[in-house]
């Protein structure tokens, strides 16, 4: 007799990342053409040496960096990003809304929990970061999708029409992963109107918030004085200080929310681990600097890739920013045998726009999510000579 | 007009831990009368030196411990388990059995999550583990109590009667928290053969495992070939190696329960943290002798323990073992009451049988938790003086 099986975790799919890497399994690339992996958007060197060193120093001297700490993350910590979010969106936000969690994508589950249970919607623009479509899908919430508008954009009217009795949360990222596309603050502020008019929570997940081209603030929400009625925003520390293997995020919301989200945090966590979140205070207090290198690198390499994509035969930008391309490919197959077919024929490993979009979305089958940030503007080169190779 | 709240989260319970701690906020204790803080089961002291050495070689050398991973851990680590599992339980443990988790509470919920949604039920003897019964409330699934039998023990029989269509698997706890008690081997046999012949699954925490007062095995499940069919076993580093801060913990399933798993875990926690892991396959490689101390010690706290409760009058010891003693107390108030109350008049933090049991248990209101491992033999004492002049 077999085991049971929550019928939920049958419905979602498994995922992306891992079942591309069984892609390239048994693959061989040869010297002269190494593999161009542009599937996961993350660092793929260490952190500065400073950060690396403050890690050591705290396994070796500091007993409490191996002892649980406070569920909702360090103070000190907390404190920082309440400090340092208040000048940067220019509006007031204390420690005691701010809670560490073990990465961004836990913040997200951690909030929806609290949010919405089996039965309940959400509305989702597309294409949609998979792993929030997951956490729905196992958490029986129907995750409600926003067709893309122009530029990626979704549309606050579409949204209002879909609200129903069983909504919950308006989900938005941006940064936007797979898009790239940079919301407009006036978009986001609509979006936070419509949510504070229906009552429902605004999530807004700012994961890539650092590699933003805009100058300053990319909205204005915390300059609301009452903003954690309403909005939620979620953060991570992996890409800004390259700590993806430290696993810490963040949540900035109203302290109530937090004493809810404290409850799953427990359970799931007990708390964020020790050295991660000194590795990422540290970064916070002495990185700035570095942090605005790291960000200058990025938006050259979107400029070569936009570059690179505006030469490329049969191949459309959709959207181009932080991390990301998303774009139409030129390829007779759909899109899940293409990123197949790329790795032994063209040595590159990149993720299909199916993995992003609901089952019923026919124009995934024609996108491709390219994760450009991981490769110099040699490697973009290299990547556009490849793809123009198999046009020809 | 307030955000959407799930009503499973207002239906469980603020997280005990951080309840207790904010019951010493602004309490001052004379210096020659400390806090004896009993309330929580964690080592108070860092890891051995190599161990953080380790880690600190790590954080500054090895790139790869500051990068993404595996969703299911470190291959090395998962091989290190499946081998001294093997040799330690008599059985078959392969690598692709295992998968490291952020913590132990996060492997309880990875594979809960898989097993059991929204109107589902679980078996869970009482006193149960609080953030067990916490998990469960906040993803909609029942908790099916199973009284405490002679010795704090679940009855099958009693299991049996209690299994309905909705019933998805039984929970152990060995040896047990809050109870301290160590389950026989016959005993959690028969809840195997309970669990395989309804075709559900047999989850057994083992936390303490490493604290068990018996030589060799704790059960035969292992050595069955097919335990795999049933068993689900979960395992924490934090306790044997103190790394309470970096939350490494560990799920022994069949491989197909962890592509499940995997599922949940790429939402929630993308990888375990790499320094963690890294920390614990040290631990494993190099500090079995250690641990072996570590074991004796706890075993003679134990022993102070049970010594000392017995000439204590008005207490009655239920079950001692592992971190834990749990007990009747003789105070008149109920114990979330004397809890609050020992604070301020003993300088004593020890948790209430409330925060264990069902709220319609009455005998809970006669019952704490004492997290004796973090004193010593003298500090027994001490906290045993204390309550005896209580009673006087």
């Amino acid at each position: 007799m077999p085991l049971p099986l929550n019928p939920a975790f049958a419905a979602t799919f498994p995922p992306p990342v891992m079942e591309a890497r069984r892609w390239i399994e048994g693959v061989t690339f040869p010297p002269e053409r190494p593999l161009i992996n542009v599937s996961q958007a993350a660092p793929v060197a260490a952190p500065p040496e400073g950060l690396r060193r403050a890690i050591a120093e705290a396994a070796l001297e500091n007993p409490a960096a191996h002892l649980y700490g406070p569920v909702l993350g360090l103070p000190e910590l907390r404190a920082e990003v309440a400090r340092q979010w208040s000048r940067a969106y220019g509006g007031a936000v204390a420690p005691e809304q701010v809670a560490i969690t073990q990465g961004c994508n836990q913040a997200f589950c951690a909030v929806m929990a609290t949010l919405a249970g089996a039965g309940d919607e959400v509305l989702l623009p597309t294409p949609w970061y998979f792993n929030h479509k997951m956490w729905l899908d196992m958490a029986g919430v129907r995750a409600v999708p926003l067709a893309p508008g122009a530029g990626l954009l979704p549309d606050p009217d579409e949204a209002a029409a879909r609200i129903t009795p069983r909504t919950r949360a308006i989900v938005l990222v941006s940064p936007n992963n797979p898009g790239g596309v940079e919301y407009p603050a006036e978009l986001v502020a609509a979006f936070l109107d419509l949510a504070r008019a229906r009552g429902l929570a605004l999530i807004v997940d700012e994961t890539y918030r650092d590699f933003d081209a805009r100058e300053g603030a990319p909205h204005d929400l915390f300059a609301d004085p009452d903003w954690d009625e309403v909005l939620i925003q979620l953060y991570s520390f992996s890409k800004a200080y390259r700590l993806t293997g430290h696993r810490v995020g963040a949540i900035v919301a109203a302290p109530a929310r937090l004493a809810e989200v404290e409850k799953f945090l427990d359970t799931v966590a007990i708390c964020p681990n020790q050295l991660g979140q000194i590795g990422a205070l540290w970064g916070m207090r002495n990185l700035g600097d570095w942090l605005a290198g790291e960000r200058a690198e990025i938006l050259a390499r979107r400029a070569a890739m936009e570059a690179a994509m505006a030469d490329l035969p049969g191949w459309y930008l959709l959207g181009c920013g932080a991390y990301f391309a998303y774009a139409t490919h030129p390829d007779p197959r759909p899109s899940p045998e293409f990123a197949r077919a790329l790795v032994r024929e063209a040595g590159v490993l990149m993720l299909p726009g199916t993995m992003f979009m609901p089952e019923d979305a026919p124009e995934a089958r024609r996108q491709m999510r390219i994760a450009f940030a991981n490769i110099d503007a040699t490697g973009i080169a290299e990547l556009a000579e490849r793809l123009r190779a198999r046009v020809r």
